[in-house]
């Protein structure tokens, strides 16, 4: 893709909700941030009277080889019990969709076992979750075929979406992937293992030191190495780069993509390395309690909107976040002018 | 009231709810601060498995003696106006409650003009509306008598909503009440004008030159008072005492109050002291923009839980944080155990 495709925001359509905003019986300003998100929304939606419905939860699951070298608290076989939970709604991120009415689709990238048997929609098995993943510190995490394949899935999962949908939230699931994300972070970034790796679901010292350890060691591996998409081959896993791939199609499509926490940042990461054009269509839903999450969001001068001391992943924090999106567009279109509520403005 | 009136957390019901977050598909602390929302939320409805619904929303109006003075942007029939404009659903607030589908009363303990016409339900006038307001300068806000009337509209007001209820979201309306409030935070805990007063609703400033100056005269004026229920009397608004008597009742009836802005929270601050066992009832929507906010917080020892810049008050921060207490209450209901789900837990 090349920038030129990239949709541009629409300025016509930011003086008209920065107009409306102006107008609505409230002292200017006094709605801070649900204000400049309406207007955010109108600018790239190119519609001044914003809705942050319909939207979608894409929550693409992997398995990788780095899970095999002890780096979680959890064993890998969670991965594939995690995305049964999320098709019976028992997971947080499921909750959170059913509550708020938004569909949610567990695109499966990788997850070890083979396909899960599961009749209605709501689950997709990808081609390339039958590709293999590497352990990052003897072995790169795709091959070239592997990659595109992975990009591809992500962006066919946003074809797939309902064609008027609004806003994209992406959620993972991948028990090793903040392992990944970390190595991804630091390989885009600089900084080593120190700086980027956390405790994730929960790890112990002794666990934490060997996920740094494997790190430093993918990081010694592939440096000098410095283009996003070998970045993202060689240290990425499958959902970080069908995510990315997804983000791409989404933006290009005029969509916001409402980004989660520490896993879908790194993926943001690289798609704006890839697509340095998409940041306008990311909003961050909120500040992570891994630690190196806040580093990622400075990097992408993003500001998120919760600061709720999150640390689950599957997108929790987008769902959570979504309802300001929904808040913010309800005022920006339903609340009444000065003009037509008769409400006398500002003193002379 | 007295303190051995007031109904005490359930330890029962906090460590049942500890215990069911400990069990539910994630990692232990991995949903942040909706984990313990949802679990102080148990502990006060001595509840294990709260609900966020039925909520209510009770916004008090008012106009100030004080007003007069010209401390506002806005002239004294905006309070007027605004009224109408809740009850016709064009404000913030009306938007947000009816968005959630939470009842809003709105509550008129004196707003100037006389009683507004009205043939549905969702205004109450109350006999306080009719007494005086003094400007704080030169006289007392309250005699003692329009204190009680107060205090006990707030009373009836809660007493009033289905008994059922849950969640009391309190807002108010009241041209000038930002400058009551600075007065009422200041005389409670110590500084003068410019430690407590800001722009409001956006005063220019020589508006702000003028509120310090007015906030100094009463503060001079009253003190060395310190009794909360005399500096209540004489410097805070109806609407103001209304909140407060509403609040202690809420925590009487083991409801939580969802505390939104500035002036709400002046109301906390008083009621607080008037009745230290309500803390516990309260919880805190948001930082407002409006700066001395932060100081009433701390006073409070009060962690908010969403700063979005919020400074418009009617209750409308509340609202939107209500949203985060039904999620809270939603995960903590809806979510999978791992023996439920049969999701391995942690590696031995």
């Amino acid at each position: 893709m090349t920038s030129s495709q990239f949709p541009s925001p629409s300025l016509v359509a930011h003086e008209a909700a920065q107009l409306r905003q102006a107008h609505l019986t409230k002292p200017a300003g006094s709605l801070g941030r649900l204000e400049t998100l309406a207007i955010d929304l109108a600018t790239w939606f190119d519609d001044p009277l914003p809705q942050a419905r319909p939207a979608g939860a894409l929550l693409f699951a992997a398995d990788h080889g780095v899970s095999l070298r002890g780096v979680s608290a959890y064993p890998r076989e969670v991965t594939r019990a995690m995305v049964c939970n999320f098709l019976n709604c028992g997971a947080a991120a499921a909750v959170l969709a059913r509550h708020h009415r938004i569909p949610l689709t567990v695109i499966d990238v990788g997850v070890a076992g083979g396909p899960i048997e599961w009749a209605s929609p709501g689950y997709v098995r990808s081609p390339v979750a039958d590709a293999s993943s590497g352990d990052l510190v003897e072995t790169d995490s795709m091959d070239q075929a592997t990659l595109d394949a992975a990009l591809q899935a992500g962006k066919d999962a946003v074809q797939s979406m309902p064609p008027d949908t609004r806003v994209l939230i992406l959620g993972e699931m991948g028990i090793g992937n903040t392992t990944v994300a970390s190595a991804l972070a630091a390989s885009l970034l600089g900084g080593d293992a120190k700086d980027w790796v956390g405790r994730g679901t929960g790890v112990d010292d002794k666990v934490l030191q060997l996920k740094r350890d494997v790190v430093d060691a993918a990081l010694a591996r592939v440096r000098p190495e410095s283009r996003p998409r070998e970045l993202l081959r060689r240290l990425g896993g499958r959902e970080i780069a069908a995510m990315a791939g997804a983000m791409i199609e989404a933006g290009r499509l005029r969509r916001v993509v409402l980004v989660d926490g520490f896993i879908v940042t790194a993926a943001a990461l690289v798609a704006t390395q890839l697509e340095p054009q998409l940041r306008r269509a990311l909003m961050f839903a909120h500040r992570s309690a891994e630690a190196a999450h806040d580093r990622m969001l400075q990097a992408l001068c993003a500001r998120p909107l919760l600061d709720l001391e999150l640390r689950l992943g599957e997108g929790s924090g987008a769902l959570v976040a979504w309802s300001l999106l929904d808040m913010a567009c309800c005022l920006h279109c339903e609340m009444a002018t000065f003009e037509s509520a008769a409400v006398p403005n500002r003193s002379p």
